[in-house]
């Protein structure tokens, strides 16, 4: 029986999830594969820590390039995560022949056309299953079996860490600030959590999704992206009074022209598949032109979620490999001459209904000037909420669901009441996807 | 570009969706591919009943042995469904060394071991992701990227019929034989619709599911099947009171010595995942050691959906032949050396949950018959609903969700209890699934 030899750099959660698959499901894996997965080395500059998981001394070592220059080293799984080292070292190993599997999707949104690029020229593979939405197959389901659709949308709640703290504050009625600092107690979120909170994390993610499904180039800087920093307590209970919730999504459309591309805090119906997405689940919801909507959900981090999509794909070039194919499926789904520059939709240019919360002066006829600059801008009201007063002539709350409307006008619509001598506060917008298909 | 050959036996409803992939997205499949699919001949007794597609009439013919025999056909898809001719037509194909891509669970769930070997002899492949779940890409999420995993449980909402008849029933308060009148009515059932109605096409789909995910033979024999011509709007209002929905789930589990295989009407927990998959939505929930529970839903019949899978599966074997790869990916996940024949867990032993339905004398001491004959059987009540009386002196309903017990207990105590005077009908049960993972 063949032996494919597999080298691990990073030795963190992952790295001790995925030798764990190594160990606990080998024979289970040699029964599907016809072939031993031998793990021949693992590098990390921390080899003496004990992660629980007991490997042959042997193959533990700080150098790196005694993994990536050895000659009977068929894959390299790259689990350090980040730019540097990590670039180059994955480069290194293409450059040395060898297959690449990485998680790493920062790695891949930044530097994801010249790594591939290097790897189409020398004939390796570069597959990144656990790079989103941690367990869940979905960037196989896209490559693989719906191939044949042309991709309508896709949406995803991709941050176990944002949504776990939306779900807290939506179930426990509780401010940000202090569900985030109960989270990191509890290793839910990082001690610097910005890459998660702000976006970022998701914003790569969804740029590795539109680009499988639509064919095109498309950089970090081209993703519309918020974070989830300014979602209030009170707009999340406004949100349940109208029957939804509030998630951090991850928008990809495709109108056959213009890409759409964007990351916000989204207020989605609550009878939604995605709505019922909560704490650390992440899921997908794709629609192709024949398959329909289709949703994929599952574990979107964790150690051994994600060492389930390594190992996948340390499998699937372990296939290839056995039998003879080379290049059997693009890393991108196209093929590297067919991928497009699709242009972006502007921002301003976006269609959406809308979420507005205003604090004006609780007097007779402020609703009456607001909703005269909403209809100025073509914003026409679908349904309206102002609480009774709170106290003798200050600010309420006055909260309005838009039909839908342009981006633009929102925003110009929402800067001329904010001039209103009424109106006491900056008034916000939060968006809603209510036709996700 | 070099061209992939295929011919399709069967130009119904997914014979029509497969071609309109064909048609319609043929640019697409050239980008991802870097090959041309042709649409080489159809074969079906009606040739020139308007299908709404309109193909090249050189390529139509009734006789499929012209397709079976063409020295340039590489695949051949198989829409016929049922048991014969299509054996015989897949037996050939193969035996002329043409791949082969089939929706047909019946013929699987039946000969598929005949097929397979026959496959496996001459070399060719066998794909079937469009047998189970329509578009929902659950076979390849199975036997690929998901393949580091030991499978614990499959449970499926596997047929789309069964499913738009419960959710009717769950909505409209209404009681089964109406709501099947109007479902065929409406073309969302069959003339005949048996197979689905007893849960016969669920257990094909569940032998197939059990077989990839547990590396077991499986006959449709061994699994236990219950349809849902038994479910009455009462129970499905008594599930309501409790939080529950009732759906025809199939079930697979494996202990690591047994497998429980079975198809019935159960009552799921209104807010977990699978209790939202409604009309004729389909949806398979995983659980794999590693990445735990994973879930994919999506369309579960139709024409477009089913031709994604399908056509899924012409790509894999297309991307197979382009690449030079041969026996990539064994059929039933494991290669056919490895597969075993495992136990059966007997129905009587299962551990499960329990819905029990008594229909009683309204009078004292009656309740304190039931519960101790259940409580001689180790069957402990978790909740009970006893309805106020209706007519004087009349039989009512007694309902009681149970803790976990032994179905050879509860079968056995019932038969007690229905022997008791004070007991009006014969008593009845509904299991319930409420840890689903």
């Amino acid at each position: 029986m063949k032996d494919i030899r597999v080298g691990l750099l990073g030795f963190g959660t992952i790295g001790t999830g995925t030798v764990k698959v190594f160990q606990e499901n080998a024979r289970l894996i040699e029964d599907r594969l016809g072939a031993r997965l031998v793990l021949a080395g693992i590098a990390d500059l921390d080899i003496t820590t004990d992660r629980g998981v007991t490997v042959e001394a042997g193959i533990l070592t700080t150098r790196a390039d005694d993994l990536l220059t050895s000659p009977d080293i068929d894959v390299i799984v790259e689990l350090i995560g980040g730019y540097e080292p990590a670039r180059t070292f994955v480069l290194k190993a293409i450059a040395q022949g060898k297959h690449v599997v990485t998680a790493n999707k920062a790695l891949l949104a930044v530097h994801g056309e010249e790594i591939l690029a290097a790897a189409a020229a020398k004939g390796v593979e570069v597959m990144f299953e656990a790079a989103v939405g941690g367990g869940i197959p979905v960037i196989s389901a896209i490559k693989e079996n719906l191939c044949a659709n042309g991709f309508q949308s896709v949406f995803g709640i991709l941050n176990g860490t944002c949504n776990y703290i939306l779900t807290r504050m939506t179930n426990e009625d509780a401010e940000f600030s202090a569900v985030l600092r109960d989270a990191q107690a509890k290793g839910y979120a990082e001690a610097d959590p910005t890459f998660d909170l702000e976006g970022i994390d998701t914003a790569h993610k969804l740029a590795i999704l539109i680009s499988l499904c639509f064919g095109t180039r498309i950089s970090l800087e081209q993703i519309y992206t918020e974070g989830i920093r300014s979602v209030s307590a009170l707009d999340i209970q406004f949100a349940k009074q109208f029957g939804y919730k509030i998630k951090l999504l991850a928008i990809g459309k495709f109108d056959g022209e213009q890409i759409e591309a964007r990351v916000h805090p989204t207020m989605i119906p609550h009878n939604y598949p995605l709505a019922d997405v909560d704490g650390v689940f992440n899921a997908v919801r794709l629609s192709g032109d024949f398959v329909g909507p289709v949703m994929l959900s599952g574990r979107g981090a964790g150690m051994e979620a994600t060492a389930s999509a390594v190992m996948g794909d340390v499998m699937a070039i372990a296939r290839n490999i056995l039998s003879g194919a080379r290049g059997r499926t693009p890393a991108m789904a196209y093929r590297p001459g067919t991928i497009k520059t699709l242009p972006i939709k502007p921002m301003t240019e976006i269609i959406s209904q809308y979420f507005l919360r205003f604090s004006a002066m609780d007097k007779p006829g402020v609703m009456a000037q607001i909703s005269g600059v909403l209809g100025r801008y073509d914003i026409s009201i679908a349904s309206m909420i102002q609480p009774e007063r709170q106290e003798e002539g200050g600010a309420v709350p006055i909260v309005i669901m838009t039909h839908e409307a342009k981006e633009e006008n929102v925003r110009t619509a929402l800067d001329e009441i904010d001039a209103l001598s009424v109106v006491k506060e900056k008034s916000l917008f939060i968006r809603i996807e209510s036709e996700i298909a």
